[in-house]
């Protein structure tokens, strides 16, 4: 693993931590300032634009909403200055499938599109367990 | 918009139209060479690597059970020498929404990353009419 494909699964772990703390303030953190920022939450229409989808992730995280959820099967792909992982979240209802999208800006990786939706034909993923973070 | 974001997404209507003609070889061309390439089908697990990713499109396009297929909404978000474009399928069942992530290579705008799943929340998404593509 490269030193840039460790520091980009690093803030996706940062994504989930901020996510199942529900620290919408930390989540605000993690998104990027100026390249164009977007989320589909799972069956969402999708979110565009920074301020659409910060205050999407405060709903969520402020309002009692937000499932227990945990990550595993991580992988991360460069793409110069800009990388997506892959990942399955695990909730309460099953199993969803997550691109992240990050840009690096100031130094720092930072989210610029979240995309989850349902997993319904699992191959070869076994039961993780909860909590757990796989790489 | 700009050059850049008018090419990504006609990149993005060439994947559709290979897609909707059923065109394996021709949708095998639109995807990277060099960068990494994944693909989340609907429900899938995600597949990891060109030949992988490749080998499921011919699948779904040669074996008669790739849906009608067209795009509408597409918007393009540049990130440097990659991109994303966010836009909402419309297969048979419903409506999907689609990320589909591209990366410059050779001086062409090239697919890394599909990834597909259910819209079952639409906001202000009008009955568009299939077979059309709407910027």
């Amino acid at each position: 693993m490269t030193k840039d494909e460790k520091a980009v699964l690093d803030a996706n772990d940062a994504f989930y931590a901020a996510f199942a703390a529900r620290e919408p303030e930390v989540m605000d953190r993690l998104w990027a300032k100026r390249a164009p920022v977007a989320c589909v939450h799972p069956g969402w229409s999708p979110l565009r634009g920074r301020d659409e989808v910060v205050a999407s992730w405060h709903g969520i995280l402020s309002g009692g909403g937000a499932p227990p959820i945990s990550c595993s099967r991580a992988t991360a792909h460069l793409l110069g200055d800009a990388a997506y992982v892959i990942c399955i979240e695990h909730v309460p209802g099953g199993l969803l499938v997550a691109t992240n999208t990050f840009v690096r800006e100031d130094g720092e990786w930072r989210l610029v599109h979240h995309h989850a939706g349902p997993l319904m034909r699992p191959i070869e993923e076994p039961d993780a367990p909860q909590g757990e973070t796989m790489h």
